[in-house]
């Protein structure tokens, strides 16, 4: 592991590149604002875990009015149990039996969900649940149009029946749209957040006709929260990436009614080659993920067209010209098109106190989940 | 940060999922493969530890044969001294002043190599090194193709000047064809060596011009070392995804005369959601990059066509048929796109001896310099 980037009260120019950096002033107004939404809507606010991987950043979204917060895998759950977080849901399948060994442990020292769709994966939850004298609560999951886990709706009745049957506590859907939240245009995410409804309801009436009631339904992403919110079927809100902003959901474009949230999140680098057509930054795609495409330079006339591992080749954009090229050992500062595997690749963040130009870091905080991947 | 994902010993069935797991029988065989190419053409051998970021591995290099190893960034090649590697290039440019200070110190150390391209950084090596008392060996670096770092082979001998009138030791000529790595076809990649050695040549000729000779070429990757050993021009490889052979460098096809390599590096993953038509696995891009396409299936008629941060969702491929997915908590071993960056994704290797079958966990090696950006 490297030597941290930056020192608490450093100016920002001498944080070492590249280094992951929190516009603090911006992340809070998207904090405020997304809890001012979810309060004003009178809807739970769950934010995943799994974008910002941090239970400095996770303890800051619940002093704000979230009810807990969202992780993907058991890895995650634990150390942020560790780092405070009392109240976890793991949204995501775990059918392996010494991962569920671990749910039902973590389950006896925190509040904990975990989502299922698959009778085995139930058979061993309930299991290790039995053998560690747990009780989570267990979502069934449904495929709301993503194509990826999930039950189908009509099938939800029975799987929560089974979750019943084997003593564990039926807790409701989840039901994350995962590929309406890139959808460019608000209408079309809204069309597809009207289909993902359709089908919670078709998986509600599953469960009734089961004998059920179904207490909750849970999902919602940055992309899409606003229809999620608003359309009387779900309960709670996972949306994650809204605290930072990355890249692609700003070129998506908002929902009317939706709150606007900042750029809060840049990769700090330095120009460390020069030619007459180009220059070279010393942050490549081991300091930011490209599967939502190529970082965006913020407030300079200037595009990535070309990256390596630990490079960056930036030519100018628009009206730039060569001549405007930035000189050798000038700060770029790059906009991550895709926040959670880019936060995934650094050890920490250096957050600062007022603003890229002027500011001083005020805080230190690690990327506490980095690398957790079981 | 989670738990170790497995323990010395274990059956590699029992290797917590997803792991980065390394085939050490087949990893040996490449390792003594290319230790003999160097050897029998009588050509230095100083793989990139930018590739695998151990320096367990780089030990097991330098015992095959190899004069010591490149880094690309200067906390890389700090956490690689510190675990006892003595001879290291970080075969790139640093502008900045607080990390050359890093670069003159550690060359107190160890033997120590950098390269240039700029008037400004020769001056601020100079600087650093004539405070720290150290004296690395510098390499100036053109450009044969790639279009990022390094100088034009005609401003070589001035460069190589200006190292010298400031009390460095010009150590030669750093010439990588990035670009040429990952050209489909032998042919074309051969061509596109004989155009670097053109170039290089000429860069030879340009310091011979001013006074100077030049001691060594270094560069080659894995996709074109055996043109530049049968050059004549470099004196050095830098080779690094030879030892894993990832997915990249097994589509563009082998050199002929030189050795093949196998795939020695795999990210076990397990199904954790299954449907009629396709199967998640739990292991996404947290847990393999994509820059160079989705990761191969292992031994299996299936195929990724989508992914998630922590999801890989396969289908049938080719003859199979989805009657025949594999059921859930199968693991399926995936074979990386590109080795470097996700190698960078893990902090442990599991090295398995005895294949990916029935081996055994013979040692778990923490990925030392994962996230060493500065």
């Amino acid at each position: 592991m490297q030597q941290p980037s930056a020192r608490l009260g450093d100016p920002v120019a001498s944080v070492a590149t590249p280094a992951l950096v929190i516009d603090l002033d911006a992340m809070e107004r998207n904090l405020a604002a997304m809890a001012e939404f979810a309060r004003s809507h009178d809807i739970r606010l769950r934010p995943h875990a799994k974008m910002h991987k941090s239970a400095a950043i996770a303890q800051a979204q619940i002093a704000a009015g979230a009810i807990g917060v969202c992780a993907q895998k058991v890895s995650e759950a634990e150390v942020l149990a560790e780092g405070g977080i009392a109240d976890i849901f793991i949204s995501n399948e775990v059918v392996d039996a010494a991962k569920l060994s671990c749910v039902a442990a973590l389950a006896t020292r925190i509040t904990l969900a975990i989502a299922v769709d698959s009778i085995l994966g139930v058979d061993r939850l309930a299991e290790a649940c039995k053998a560690a004298g747990s009780a989570p609560d267990v979502f069934v999951e449904i495929d709301v149009g993503q194509g990826r886990c999930g039950v189908s709706a009509e099938a939800a009745g029975a799987l929560a029946q089974h979750v019943v049957s084997r003593g564990l506590r039926f807790a409701g859907l989840q039901a994350y749209q995962g590929g309406a939240q890139h959808i460019r245009g608000a209408a079309e995410r809204e069309a597809a957040v009207r289909r993902a409804a359709t089908l919670v309801r078709a998986a509600q009436a599953s469960i009734n006709s089961a004998g059920l009631e179904c207490p909750l339904v849970s999902g919602g992403g940055t992309g899409t929260f606003a229809f999620e919110a608003a359309s009387g079927v779900w309960g709670e809100l996972q949306a994650g990436s809204y605290l930072f902003m990355d890249g692609e959901y700003a070129d998506i474009g908002p929902a009317e009614h939706a709150p606007r949230f900042e750029h809060a999140l840049f990769v700090k680098s330095q120009v460390m080659s020069r030619s007459a057509s180009h220059v070279v930054v010393d942050a490549g795609i081991k300091a930011y993920a490209i599967d939502s495409g190529l970082p965006k330079v913020r407030g300079r006339e200037l595009e990535m067209f070309n990256y390596g591992d630990e490079h960056g080749v930036l030519k100018p954009s628009g009206s730039g010209s060569a001549v405007d090229l930035p000189q050798l050992g000038e700060t770029i500062w790059l906009v991550p098109g895709h926040c959670d595997p880019t936060v995934n690749l650094h050890d920490a963040y250096v957050a600062v106190r007022g603003g890229l130009e002027r500011g001083v870091v005020e805080a230190l905080w690690p990327v506490d989940t980095r690398g957790c991947l079981i």
